[in-house]
């Protein structure tokens, strides 16, 4: 029998396995049916914490990591790790918030939210200027901050005031005393930059759907501090566009990594789907052609997963190659499987029977190469027989 | 797309679904893939509880279903079902013994285990003789009784005595005082009679692997009873071989339905493979024959499953007819998913994620038509294409 060519591109699995580690145990499993089967490993991330790793996993001999220390979310030094792909003019700076400002830091975390700023990535900007960098992909995703990207565009150089001249901090905190905004000392490499923003996040900066109500209470912000941080954000991007003379916050993105979409938007940055972003840099598209069945997969699968989450952009290309794409994810939501299955030949958790979400968990990585080989064995048991036709689901 | 044919045939969810609510449950989950999906229904049985049901539903016009009023395991009235298939010479009774002296019987789990006996088989036998049968197929399982078919036997006529030479019950309780058996007065009719016993269980009567040792402790067999059951049971059936001229003691399956094994095949009773018989008398083989694929399942599959239950018997026959079987069971234990690889092309659970075990039996009809809906996706990707050979494992 014929053995297929299977793409295996998940996400992470967040707070289990990361990417390259989903793809290890899905191998694992996939081999136990097929031991020569052929795979193409296509670790995907979506912007957030990992999307640095897929991308220089990727990128063979054309991608160099290297780190800065830079000023965290809570004043401290952070190495802060970034990539860089091809040379010279052609060179790509490939940035990563959660590398400066990550939520998992247990040190700035236990700084209050209203004290933490995205200075770090700001000086991170312009330490690859100096480096003569001038092409910026920059992942938002997994940030601990909530300050607009106050901290970043005054590390560039904007000035922040109080009524009475005197500098305010760019955190929430200090922007509640925001009065003035001069733009006239930003970086001027900043407009000969191109800076492409890598979001799954798709909300405007203030309002309800903004960045501090959605994301704000995951980050510590409490339930009477939304309208306040909410409100000193909206006034400080009121203030920053009529200092800059652009439009960025109600647009799709500017609420990503607590405000930072607000703040590259506002300095030309493009905002792009962090997976669509990433499939094209891994060379998604190559992968696929030509094979014959995709895996992909992600902590938890919902109705969220189609809202341009990894997995949906791996079957959208999948699909445009004609690879059907099944979702193996840690757990798939019951109620989104009709919605799921317009876009997943098959969606599965890992689950093998009644378990604890902690023991799904910490056994995933067995669970996972469990359910790859079972699928493997449905999908031997289809494949064997004779085609009757050319579509699938 | 052309729809594959696809044969159902699982067992029973113990103490959730029967088999047919089964079939519907998966036959929902691929109607939502494949509206149009041709499904040949054939909910199985392994001689236990539901083997009268799915022969039944099999027979079309051919069978017919009638109940006779006998003891139950603890001496209350009992309307014990049975089937009987075809007519005249050619009439083959069907029974079951949990139709007579069930576990599922609360006013008999109440008497006490050294005081329940099986004479209500007998008296069914009986009372079947009396109209005419001479052919039965009798399934083993799901008995609350553990008297060694000694009350089967006394109420076909044989005498059990104590030293006294008075009659003594045909229990645990009663054996322990016998003394000799009469054979003498056995219904002459047996004699005339094929019969075929029905079990999953290949255990014979006494010792560390019989029936009391076994499958006394769910019957309500303490742990200092066993040694004095069982003792009392080897008595009894040494002399009852010795009463009758036969051997049956030491055969597989003779420690089935506490012992009716025994008692069954001492006086002519063949043993065959519960699932096995079922799957002949349903027609199995010709619902295989030019199907694409069978999906079968259980409550929960572990390695005692590729001991002749249902489901293994239904992914031989399926092999034989060149026809890929998927499992799916309420839970699989992954420790055995290799041995059950050999045999199954998948095995799944139904849980969608963490959830407790009752959660996963309330809504096992809905969690089932999911797990169905999603594997047939992953069949109709690969069925899609063009087929690259001919095996399946």
């Amino acid at each position: 029998m014929s053995v297929p060519v299977i793409v295996l591109a998940p996400d992470s699995f967040k707070g289990s396995l990361d990417a390259p580690a989903v793809c290890t145990a899905l191998e694992t499993g996939l081999r136990r049916v097929w031991p020569d089967v052929l795979v193409r490993r296509c670790p995907m991330a979506d912007g957030g914490e990992g999307t640095l790793d897929a991308v220089l996993a990727a990128s063979g001999g054309r991608g160099t990591r290297a780190a800065v220390t830079v000023h965290g979310a809570g004043g401290a030094p952070v190495a802060a790790g970034y990539g860089v792909l091809g040379h010279a003019d052609a060179a790509v700076a490939v940035l990563e918030v959660a590398q400066v400002v990550p939520i998992t830091d247990p040190a700035a975390m236990r700084v209050a939210v209203a004290e933490r700023d995205t200075r770090g990535v700001g000086e991170l900007i312009r330490t690859l200027f100096d480096r003569g960098l001038r092409r910026f992909m920059i992942g938002l995703g997994g940030s601990s901050t909530n300050d607009g990207g106050a901290g970043m565009l005054a590390a560039l150089g904007m000035r922040l005031l109080d009524a009475a001249g005197q500098p305010v901090p760019p955190t929430p905190a200090g922007l509640a005393r925001l009065a003035t905004v001069d733009a006239g000392g930003l970086d001027p490499r900043l407009a000969a930059s191109s800076i492409t923003i890598m979001s799954d996040v798709n909300n405007p900066l203030c309002g309800e759907r903004g960045a501090t109500a959605i994301f704000g209470p995951q980050k510590g912000v409490t339930a009477d501090e939304v309208a306040r941080f909410d409100a000193g954000i909206a006034n400080f991007a009121g203030l920053a566009e009529a200092a800059t003379g652009g439009r960025a916050a109600s647009r799709p993105g500017a609420g990503a990594a607590g405000g930072l979409g607000f703040a590259l938007q506002l300095v030309g940055g493009e905002f792009r789907s962090g997976a669509a972003v990433v499939a094209d840099l891994i060379g998604l598209d190559r992968a696929l052609a030509g094979a014959d069945w995709a895996i992909t997969g992600e902590g938890r699968s919902d109705a969220q997963t189609l809202l341009a989450k990894a997995p949906f952009v791996v079957a959208q290309r999948a699909r445009a190659a004609r690879v059907p794409t099944t979702l193996v994810s840690g757990a798939v939501d019951p109620a989104s499987l009709a919605a799921l299955g317009d876009h997943f030949a098959g969606a599965f958790g890992i689950a093998p029977g009644p378990i604890t979400l902690a023991d799904c968990i910490a056994g995933a990585e067995a669970l996972l190469a469990d359910r790859a080989a079972e699928l493997a064995r449905v999908f031997a048991a289809a494949w064997a027989r004779p085609g009757r036709g050319s579509d699938f689901p």
